[in-house]
């Protein structure tokens, strides 16, 4: 299992948002949005074995976290605006606990600190940062989330959370590189990894 | 230098199309707007260094080649509908040679042979393709070019074309990914491989 939780800083938190503009008046959501299609989509196919889960702390009504999980999710196109329109979709709602919106479309108002506590403790936590180990080096188990902010770093507060986890902290290479390259780049890596041990 | 050249088997060659459907409308254009995004971007930057070409070759008037330049491009945004404005605007010019229509990008009506023969001598040709060498194995030197389709292989006829370039066959993984991932996994190889020859 892979999980990805990507923190969206200032990401909208209603629907009242134009598909036609979502690099300009959504907080930055389009970068979520695109993590979305790298998480999941592979050649001819959605990866079944992946988790996202996005954190939207932006106005009016943060938060808002939005989980797509690949082994339920219907519906689901690699381009921005439909994947906007499932989330968009998902803010309508305002649940006490956590709501499905479309199939393998979830959303509640979990915090962050809730949402890492949610994740199985048998999924170990990565915290994709430059000064981490190199990816290449590290040695993953079978179950493995994976923590990284949008075009922001984690907060000091968001980064002492996740640190209550013990995440090994890994580096994907010598430059920074945008969210959605970044999950590109993890989902690569553990391809390979899953190959070599199936052989 | 880096230069990618991406075949839109079925991409859409007028301008006449909107930017609220572009999976829908375009011939899979929004598979050549989302390589852009993965060619050029990384973190509060643009590759200076990188150069992408795609070919549209779907209806009405192909082909139409798009050539984008880092080291010159401006205005150029993440998201795949402000990427898409600059190539509509781009596909509104018919022009008998090559055509800046923005700072950085420049459209013709070159055929995919005429593409290939302009690119450098000195740049070594890459196939993109399952079958080929590992990525992380293969050697690289300082002007790379890397063919690849949109969500279609290279056609019997465009796959001879290339080999006339004595292309070094690679491949990126155990798993066919979309080619905007590919360009992703590519530069992130090539990242590590220039660090390390800096050290």
């Amino acid at each position: 299992m892979r999980r990805f939780v990507v923190l969206g800083h200032r990401a909208i938190t209603s629907a009242d948002f134009k598909l036609d503009d979502l690099s300009g008046s959504t907080g930055r959501l389009d970068i979520l949005l695109r993590c979305v299609n790298s998480a999941f989509f592979i050649s001819h196919d959605i990866r079944r074995d992946v988790e996202i889960t996005l954190m939207l702390l932006g106005e009016p009504r943060p938060p808002k976290t939005v989980r797509i999980v690949g082994s339920e999710v219907k519906y689901l196109n690699p381009d921005e605006r439909s994947t906007a329109a499932l989330i968009r979709n998902a803010l309508l709602q305002r649940p006490s606990g956590e709501k499905r919106t479309s199939p393998g479309i979830y959303v509640s108002e979990r915090s962050y600190s809730e949402v890492l506590s949610n994740i199985s403790k048998e999924s170990q936590m990565h915290y994709l940062k430059e000064d981490g180990e190199d990816v290449r080096q590290c040695a993953f188990g079978d179950d493995n989330t994976f923590v990284l902010g949008d075009d922001q770093d984690l907060t000091d507060e968001e980064e002492k959370t996740l640190m209550e986890y013990s995440p090994k902290k890994i580096s994907l290479g010598p430059i920074s590189y945008h969210a959605d390259h970044c999950l590109t780049v993890v989902n690569n890596e553990l391809d390979r990894r899953r190959n070599a041990s199936l052989r």
